[in-house]
């Protein structure tokens, strides 16, 4: 599919995506891209690229398509370094856990011939590192790609292959709208398992079962990352974090005024719901 | 230990405690007390229990210990109903996840002999029924023991030795402290996950991934069981809510006025939490 790509940032995604276009054969070569000598080297001995680099014209010189698997405050900066750097054809995307911010920072300001398309692949965990990275990380996962009326088609096409090829099922959304459902779907989450870990006092750790690590499981991963997530769609965030506490308020009312009846109606209305998404 | 022992419901707890007294050799008989045949065959087929009864003074006659293992609005009732068919010198305890109301509606009204001490292993999941029932449910958890009191110190004793042979840990609490720490590690974060279950639109169902999964799991509960927890720990459950939407506010607030310092901060606190918790 593509000859060499270059994967900006070999983390959890970024080895992941090595492992995986590895793997399924989609690439002859991956090379990494990044600051840190320790973590690239292990990322190439795990096998998730071929060759590391610190330098980006080397790194990218040769791709025809570069992947930024970095945090979502530094990939637009990387793509409109970057992107002069590469080959007339070459495309870009990334793994952004946010897509307005990125997607109209980068539009219309890159060469011509160098594409940009956001993706977000929904993979991934609290966890970091190259050493956790995984070659069937994607593997039925969703993985969104943006669209814009700015987007080109034939690029848009090679960068739904690419993340199909990964193993992924992909859907094309405009970026607004896929801010707005993962504002509700992942960064309220995270809030709400933030602000409930927080709450934990020292002396009730110890009473804390199955029920409680499962819901604030997220709140482990990285408060610098998770910022930058915020400062992008803090607007998105905003609004469902008002629905999910509006729906809150449903439940303490019922409690207050001892409506066991509507309480029970909310939670089966809940379960509703998280059967339907399976375990 | 004992020599037979009657648990009564013989669900995902009850299944459990008969496999782990089987597997440990804690008891030479168990005797299972329930009103569904076919689930007690169930039981019965997978080692749970010796022997099924639907006649609660049948199944209690020969008991030196009876655990209540049923939804929490129904074990007051059924340990004074089921203590005045008990030999003297049996134990009662239970497995519900509420202690102050059910320890107060037992406390003083038991025949002479017959002694009451409230447990909860936590332990269980939002599974139910004896299909999921697990020899090791119990292995290395905490199990609260409740004293007050009027408690009888060898009937604590006991009790406290019998989930110490099932492999768990075991506290000793006073009920009302049980019920204010559960609040929070249990009772809670359940209303949170059920919240924002229910506030996904269907067509966000599929952008639901990992993250969704873990905060919402245990929205997947039976209703009617934490409607009866909730009618139970009312009171503690509201009090920690309010801290919980507290802290939720500070993060509301922090996002609002674009303070990403405060953000951080905040966000850096829970994980250090989380991350004491392990996974």
């Amino acid at each position: 599919m593509f000859s060499t790509i270059t994967i900006v940032g070999v983390g959890l995604i970024g080895g992941s995506v090595g492992l995986a276009a590895k793997k399924r054969r989609l690439v002859e070569r991956v090379h990494g891209l990044g600051r840190n000598a320790d973590s690239l080297e292990r990322a190439r001995q795990c096998g998730a690229i071929d060759a590391a680099f610190l330098d980006p014209s080397a790194a990218v010189a040769d791709a025809n398509l570069v992947v930024l698997c970095t945090p979502v405050d530094q990939i637009a900066r990387q793509a409109l370094d970057y992107g002069p750097r590469c080959r007339p054809g070459t495309l870009l995307t990334d793994a952004g856990s946010t897509k307005g911010t990125i997607v109209s920072a980068i539009e219309g300001k890159l060469p011509a011939g160098i594409q940009f398309v956001g993706s977000h692949p929904l993979a991934g965990s609290e966890k970091r590192g190259p050493d956790f990275a995984d070659a069937d990380l994607f593997q039925n996962r969703w993985t969104i790609v943006t669209r814009t009326e700015r987007t080109d088609a034939a690029a848009l096409e090679k960068i739904c292959a690419f993340w199909q090829g990964l193993g992924a099922r992909v859907r094309v959304m405009d970026p607004a709208e896929h801010d707005r459902a993962l504002a509700l779907t992942s960064h309220v989450p995270h809030l709400l398992a933030a602000a409930l870990a927080g709450t934990l006092p020292p002396e009730y750790r110890e009473l804390a079962a199955t029920g409680f690590r499962d819901t604030t499981r997220i709140a482990a991963g990285d408060p610098a990352l998770w910022t930058a997530i915020f400062q992008h769609n803090r607007d998105g965030v905003l609004a469902q974090l008002a629905l999910v506490e509006e729906n809150l308020a449903c439940y303490r009312q019922a409690l207050a005024r001892q409506d066991w009846a509507a309480v029970e109606t909310l939670l089966a209305q809940a379960k509703k719901v998280r059967d339907a998404l399976g375990s």
